[in-house]
């Protein structure tokens, strides 16, 4: 029977001993029959996501846990680009952007127009296609006040300063090349000339003269940030020939599946919290494991509960996320979608005590019939760590991975 | 007393829980007194022959457990020239060659020369050393109908197409540059006036003319493919300067052995299959370890099995390697040889299931009366995991191997 591969991710799930949790780590105290019994299955181990002790944002996290490596990490612009379903292509500059506004002498009035939630679709569209010498510009509104910005064309360069002062009641900062590069100063050119000309279309617009006649703060100005340029790398999945799919709710975690060529499921009952709709998130993994090889299936809340230093808070996450286990397996006795390999992984830790991401390796397991069987018995950072995996890093995770799909490319003959 | 290593590398042994082995691994089957014992006199752990996740084939495997790099990998033509004995230098081009049947349209009739067996030295000889242009052609003939032709001279290159059509009935193919380099261009001028004279040097061979009035088809001319260029790499030997021996019967693990500038040791007895000599096998081992620092003994039947989906038939190759080993450990309690280290390891899993070589790391063990003891007592895929080697690579294995006899180098002071 052909293997499947159902990666489940607990964001920032790794911890060290909370003092409120008797010096346990929040997986140690958490009751989580069904992550032990995948571990029974199957074997465990610890993954560095790109190395020992460097701490990971959750977009390389992602990237590391989809077989990439942090040369081809494309900065924070074009990962929310794909966040928003904007392809793009190599040498793309793209950077997160905010509708903004300012006054008659473009000094910040407030940097998210007063969380403006109604009209960025049409205003996006005003400023979208938009040419500037041999550039393209693509534009395109994410949620409330913010947007993508890609500039599309030859010789651009994304070592461009950041122009939202990220204060407000100051001038919007000019955008200036970084190096001396020619790209650079090109492309500061041309972002310049957009926010002029996009300021000038965006105040006579009548989504902001009606926000303006209600006594709201009109979204006439494009402020930017993390600019960052598209690498030459290819999507993983038409490199080696698989289909993937990734059920999400965080629009960083679908840019990075996106990026990998993943196509896509979420849903509105999707919080990013502990009160995320998990029977949806179980029905729709295994709706995608029907039509695809490989499906990682994403859960936020223990990351959050780390930021809020919650160790019972993250206790509660992980219990939840042993709950979504478990209704995944369930569905997975009725489903006919061949041999699913079920592996249990995180992005990061997010100890509480540190309230950030820290480089404490993850635990992980693989888990199946046709999986090696060690002697571990439950999932938890120290479990884990006896297992036949040992220590591996996230790419070496992806690869062992593909491998049971025999997609990988056999070196040598 | 000096040390010396005695690795045992049992070919494709990794394999994951089998059905009909009561989902247990053959190695977990399997009843392994000698292997289990080595196991609780030293140290165990698994490793990945190049990456985790990534198969490699059989040479590609060997040229990591011998110290080198994928990018040391010389393709398959040189890898096999060695495995003919054939000594290559850097540059040099070497192809993987059949004598063929060709018609007067060198339309290939037969692509083994009705699988000649006799004369073939005879016609090898009247080829090799012909010069063209600046080249000089060496050409060796194999077992049976294979061959192999090396072309040597300056600015050759390997980016080659094959000649050999790989079915009967069609025309030969013509060598082509795969890119625009002069060098590829130039090597498939050489290539194909060799195949022109060499064609006709066969076409007028008497070996040839009493066996088309034998009534059986002329090999009358030569079909190429896998061309490989000899890389810069040096012999590990001549670069540590330590002697070494492999005991071997298959033409890739010999070949990469010479590449590695290890002298050989193989026997007709040694089938490379169950039925193969290990009493024969043994007594070389034993043999060589008294002349050289360094001995690779290896057994090929496990890998068999695994490409066949053979679990019962890879635990039976599993117990005959474990009595090859007790056959050594038997003989060497009476040899002087020193210490002898010995050290279990395979070149790549090939798990029955995939029928096929895996990214599964493999178990090794290194055992001897002062290695580090840890409290693995058996030798398989998972216990190993748990041991005090813990999870490295197969160029590290070989470097830990090489320290114990003090020829590696010290970085720093």
């Amino acid at each position: 029977m052909k293997n499947k591969i159902l990666l489940c991710i607990a964001d920032g799930v790794g911890d060290r001993p909370c003092e409120v949790l008797g010096w346990k780590t929040p997986l140690q105290y958490a009751n989580t029959p069904h992550l032990d019994q995948l571990a029974k299955d199957g074997q465990s181990g610890i993954m560095d996501l790109y190395q020992a002790g460097t701490p990971v944002g959750t977009d390389l996290g992602h990237m590391c846990l989809f077989g990439y490596d942090l040369k081809d990490y494309p900065g924070r612009g074009p990962i929310e680009a794909f966040g928003e379903s904007v392809e793009l292509l190599t040498g793309d500059v793209a950077f997160r952007s905010n509708f903004g506004t300012v006054d008659e002498e473009i000094k910040v009035i407030d940097r998210r127009a007063g969380r403006i939630r109604e009209g960025t679709k049409e205003l996006a569209a005003a400023l979208s296609g938009m040419q500037i010498e041999d550039v393209t510009i693509l534009f395109k509104e994410a949620t409330e006040h913010r947007a993508v910005l890609v500039l599309r064309g030859p010789g651009l360069s994304d070592a461009i300063t950041d122009t939202d002062p990220k204060i407000e009641k100051v001038a919007v900062k000019q955008p200036e090349a970084k190096d001396g590069s020619e790209a650079a100063k090109k492309t500061a050119r041309i972002l310049l000339e957009f926010q002029k000309r996009s300021h000038e279309i965006l105040s006579n617009h009548p989504v902001n003269k009606k926000r303006v006649e209600a006594g709201l703060f009109p979204a006439n100005y494009i402020l930017t940030r993390g600019a960052g340029s598209m690498p030459d790398i290819k999507k993983i999945t038409q490199q080696l020939k698989f289909k993937a799919c990734c059920v999400a709710e965080e629009s960083t975690v679908l840019g990075v599946a996106r990026l990998a060529g993943f196509s896509t499921m979420t849903d509105p009952s999707f919080t990013g919290n502990i009160d995320t709709n998990i029977d949806k998130k179980a029905e729709l993994a295994v709706e995608a494991l029907k039509e695809n090889d490989f499906v990682a299936l994403h859960f936020k809340a223990p990351d959050l509960m780390g930021h809020d230093n919650k160790p019972k808070g993250k206790v509660e996450a992980i219990e939840k996320f042993d709950e979504l286990l478990g209704n995944v397996m369930n569905r997975l006795k009725n489903a006919d979608s061949g041999n699913v390999i079920i592996a249990l992984a995180a992005d990061h830790s997010t100890p509480c005590e540190r309230r950030e991401h820290s480089g404490d390796p993850v635990p992980i397991l693989i888990s199946g019939k046709n999986i090696r069987k060690d002697h571990v018995e439950k999932y938890d950072e120290v479990s884990s760590a006896a297992g036949a995996i040992c220590r591996i890093r996230g790419k070496d995770l992806f690869y062992t991975l593909l491998d049971y799909l025999e997609v990988t490319k056999k070196e040598g003959n």
